[in-house]
């Protein structure tokens, strides 16, 4: 039996809970409002964000999807994800972050068959707010375990280990003969290193360098459950990370995209001159970039509302538990994929297009306004756009789901 | 007071609303698929669908919206904007003529002052399932109101008077010196000429032709409410004709782009062959075939969400009945024009584009699968996209509501 | 050797040849102008166009391409493509009917192994003014030839003959047991029948029916050069066909595209009114609809140079004759291609757009001003856009060039 | 008389010239591959490219549109844009500077009416090489003149003077009284001050800081001609250099985006991996990377069409010389503004894209191929886009011509 029935559904919410989950809004909206005005510095230096982690969980915002009677916040997946939408806006990474580890530290729910173990790894992940990463990049060769003793030891490399320095957990599978094992792995155990290789040009804060381990110890205790063959399926419970990282992924393009909106509208009314032959006297009176902003809110409203709803489906395909098949699996991930389709194309579009309401002199570099398009043309390669509207295709035209991966 | 109290908040709805409503939903899909078969021969012949509006009719999906209490179906906005694009993936033009006649016959129950008037009508319309029409194009002279005895003469010409043929009443304004008359009017009273000159290259069986009035009687008992002087400003529940007929138009533009896309991907799946040099056995395998249908749904699912997102606000505002504010019903109206803005560019991106998929056999005229194109380019050409963007534009950066008026 | 030295290099052309150029252009803008004025009517009608037809043999326009000593033109294909684009500002259909003629009528310089059959079919053709058509389309199974006493019977059909009851002369492959016969036939002898089965949405004059062959009587005079092997390849020169029909479909495109927009443009000055919230006098002062005027030029005028561009590069290395390389071919073909994926995408594009600048009362069927859309979509669906990109990228990263076929 | 005499046209070129010409074409090709190999590095380190000026000032690049009897390379504009475009390809700010100064240097020509005056002028540029810039900037308040003694004192300040450091000469206007006078300023006098406050995201070594004059001593034969009236209408010749401008912008836009293109096809042969479930065996046989290679080919095809096409409008006006008339002007300008806003466009939008052909790895910093993105998006902002379109359309559609200024 997995630990499905701890979750929540919306719907036995009560006025508690729902001051809770406006508490939790407020606080993701100052941090974010917060993070807007450092983001142009932060974003110079391209650090890993421990201050940020650390004000993210003072917040409590790493436990706002625990259930509320381990003293998370009991918010469901559309919540979750809207509260990654808000805090990309103030700055994309940080957004990416809070996602990555709500779908880590809610995956032994799904995944873990033993529920007391669940819990426990819940109610301590609570208790001690910890931040879970994860090292599965799945286009890299695995990581090994070898029995030593009464222990095991863990060897290898993965690239593109987003939160790598701020992780207390990690998420890692590991081959054992023909077997692999799924862990749970504290990041303050020696064998353990984190590189400074991330610099990449965005999401420059996401910390997704690579991770080493070398002869880490590792012991049952670090199993979420027991061996399995190399080509067992997994349950169905257990496939939904990806369609929830790829509905983090669509709100954080999201709300860089709408941060983007925010800060070049706010140039406009502040900054930008009317242009000489525009017969307005203020730049935010202009034919044009009235039209155009229009247009740009026009779109990203559609996209996020496609979000939510894609959100909305798949939090419900998940509240099944066991009982979810395959199909209603797959049919909840097409809805994902086409958020993620249509938030690619748009999250790239506007933080490109901004620029033109504002005007040269906010290319200046200490705006780094930049940053926005670097943050989404980054990640969006994360896989081929292409590939995810011919899955979408695929299910509309033939009634095929997508065989569930990392990737789908 | 108005009557806004007579319409029912979607919370209340019970067991019996719930299987009203699914009943409801039903019978609209099953009489738009039968108008799918039906669409290009309708559309070839181009006539006052009076056959289909009698079909609605017998469904009692005229009567949706209207209180249960009298008979109707007691749906709110969200769902009766629902039918419309459920209709419209049939047939575009018997999607905005349902729309047409919610718009119409439910602005009683926001303009009245008598609620025992809108009660009335109401009650009489839900009893002979009466079609609603209207003679308000605003860019057209007006009718003029000339007293005769103890009745008066109307007078004049309107051209564009949806469902001119099929209407049992009529909403009209007319000038009465510095006066102006709302009226109701029945049309099967002498002096109401309908014309044969509707004939333009899209929503052919929208019966838009002009409309006459000749002497034609009116009668105190015909006056939504008393004459108002010229330019007094309507109250603020009267204005929301305005969005809620251009989220009829978002809405039976998408059903429109919705229908496109399933008979396309149809005639994929039975007719179109593989390419040459594509390398597969079935153009349902075309991976730029399966991409394109992807990234069309992606597309058309984010358009959709937005117009349900938008429906639901301008229901909450109107719902607040006499309370509502004329900014709140602003920022509800950007919301439906935010909608109008990106159903445009979709439906007509779309409908356009299918034919990409089915290749060129696919143009014989006697499949009119242009008629989708057509239907849009035409009815999107109702008020100026760009100017609707503006108004998005202008609320986003300078936070201005639009000014009520028929277009805003 | 082939006769490919009757063609003349612009460089080489002398005063007399450059007032005939003249002339020739200045006939078309004629006939252009007087088609444009008529062309909702015709394409109402939709009937094969046997009096336009007969209005370019009387200018002299089918003959421009030939050469001047069998009292052709003399133009070369660069300015022969122009003609093409002039006629489909006008009429698509009369374009496209044009630019067929030149490729079908030009053929034997390029394929006949001897010269002066090539000269006596030039120099009849142009004495007798006729229009040469074709029953090529590859995707239909072929015509059949079995010998019969001292000739030949042909017999099959093929769908698309373009100008099927305007040709005086069709250009045919025929199956003659594992040969192939490459023939010239008269449309006046027994058993052509050309049908009246086009009816499509759009190029409604451009007679595409489908032709049959009943005990059609073949003599040996008919064939253009002996028979071949099935899988024979032909020399490149003969293969040249297809970039320069490519290169018609572009023009012709591009020419329906450019009189959308001149006719939209025209609509503007005359007939539209200003935007209620536009705040300018005239339609033609509104800042929306200027701005898109001068888009939708700056597009076009790219295309169009660009497809004089590949017209130049075509002619090129047509003009090296038989020294022509297959690696020049497919090099001058590219450019050829890249300019049809480029005018695609555009001549959709404007076609459709150009509504917005007119406004809803544009959609009156009687202007019939959707034809310009219905034109370039059935046509650009001749074959799969995104496998010309395809090609275009198979070149461009790969260094291959298209092999040769009548798509490529 | 201006000194117009002194340009030759193309067609008086001899066996010599065309040699020059090709071998000018060449240096500039290979100085473009060096560029290219170290311009991730020129970008990070975004200095004034002191060093690669010199580099163009050896291969005689700064002298190739001077007339050959001074020891010019004698090319027209035609030629001289494609030099722009070329360099760009390897490094956008190189093709930005060299273009300004041919439009900086070239303008004696054009706006001088003593002609032996100019002669000297081109003479001493050619024979040391001269690189020649402006301070001009007119959203700027001027600079000023005053009188002192038998010279002149310079004072004030210029934002965005594109090669501040590495010009030899700078042009510049200042106020003297209710007069301008027209300046060619040798840098190397007391009082003149480059400043090191460019730094933004893109063109970061087009040196393009701010200037000032501090009691610059000012001579009569600094004069380029004797003082005018503030309001004085220029000749017609003397305000071709905004068409030229405008095209030397769309060059190096194309050229930059051409160069994107290119190093992301080199990137997808020898780094990109193919994609998991593509089922083919290298990147470069991927679908959906060869159908958009083929279209951002196509399209930037027909933008560098558009840009030659304008080049030969631009040149042939300005050919005309003193005869040329203001509509003149104005047409060919015309031509040049199309294809600013298609070259504006298609520019940013592959440069964007190329990153999908490439994969995730190619955003690692160290590659910067996120240059070619920020280098158009920061220019392209010099005007706003959307008025330059609205000058094109109310050329087409009302017939004007745009009123000569230094942005139009």
């Amino acid at each position: 039996m997995i630990a499905l029935h701890l979750l929540k559904e919306p719907a036995q919410q009560g006025k508690r809970q729902r001051d809770q989950r406006q508490e939790l809004l407020s606080r993701a909206e100052a941090i974010s409002a917060d993070l807007a005005r450092r983001a142009a510095e932060l974003d110079s230096e391209g650090k890993p964000p421990i201050a940020e982690i650390t004000i993210l969980k003072a917040a409590g915002l790493l436990n706002a999807l625990h259930p509320t009677d381990i003293g998370g916040g009991g918010l469901d997946w559309v919540d979750g994800l809207r509260l990654v939408r808000i805090l990309a806006r103030g700055e994309s990474s940080i957004g990416q972050l809070l996602g990555y580890h709500y779908v880590n530290s809610q995956y032994p729910y799904w995944a873990v068959q033993d529920p007391q173990k669940a819990h426990d790894l819940g109610a301590e992940t609570v208790e001690k707010s910890l931040y879970w990463g994860a090292a599965v990049n799945p286009r890299d060769p695995g990581l090994t375990l070898t029995k030593s003793g009464d222990h095991y030891l863990l060897n290898g490399r993965k690239t593109f280990s987003t939160g790598a320095h701020v992780s207390d957990r990690i998420n890692a599978n590991a081959a054992f003969g023909d077997q692999i094992a799924n862990l749970v792995l504290p990041t303050d155990r020696a064998g353990y290193v984190a590189s400074d290789d991330w610099d990449n040009i965005g999401q420059r804060l996401s910390d997704s360098g690579s991770v080493e381990f070398k002869d880490y110890k590792v012991y049952k205790s670090d199993f979420l459950f027991p061996l399995v063959d190399k080509d067992a399926a997994p349950p169905v419970p257990a496939t939904f990370n990806t369609p929830l990282i790829q509905l983090v992924f669509v709100n954080f393009y999201l709300g860089t995209a709408e941060g983007a909106l925010a800060a070049a509208s706010d140039y406009v009314r502040t900054t930008t001159r009317p242009w000489l032959t525009s017969g307005v006297k203020a730049a935010r009176e202009d034919p044009y970039i009235l039209e155009r902003i229009g247009e740009f809110h026009a779109t990203l409203k559609a996209s996020a509302a496609l979000a939510d709803v894609a959100a909305e489906a798949v939090q419900s395909a998940l509240s099944r538990g066991r009982n979810v098949s395959e199909r209603e699996r797959g049919e909840a991930a097409i809805e994902a994929y086409a958020a993620k389709v249509n938030a690619t194309h748009v999250s790239l579009d506007i933080t490109s297009r901004v620029f033109e309401l504002m005007g040269a002199r906010a290319t200046a570099s200490h705006y780094r306004f930049d940053r926005y398009w670097r943050n989404v043309r980054t990640h969006t390669l994360h896989d081929p756009v292409f590939y995810k509207a011919r899955e979408v295709g695929d299910f509309e035209l033939n009634g095929r789901v997508p065989e569930p991966s990392l990737y789908s």
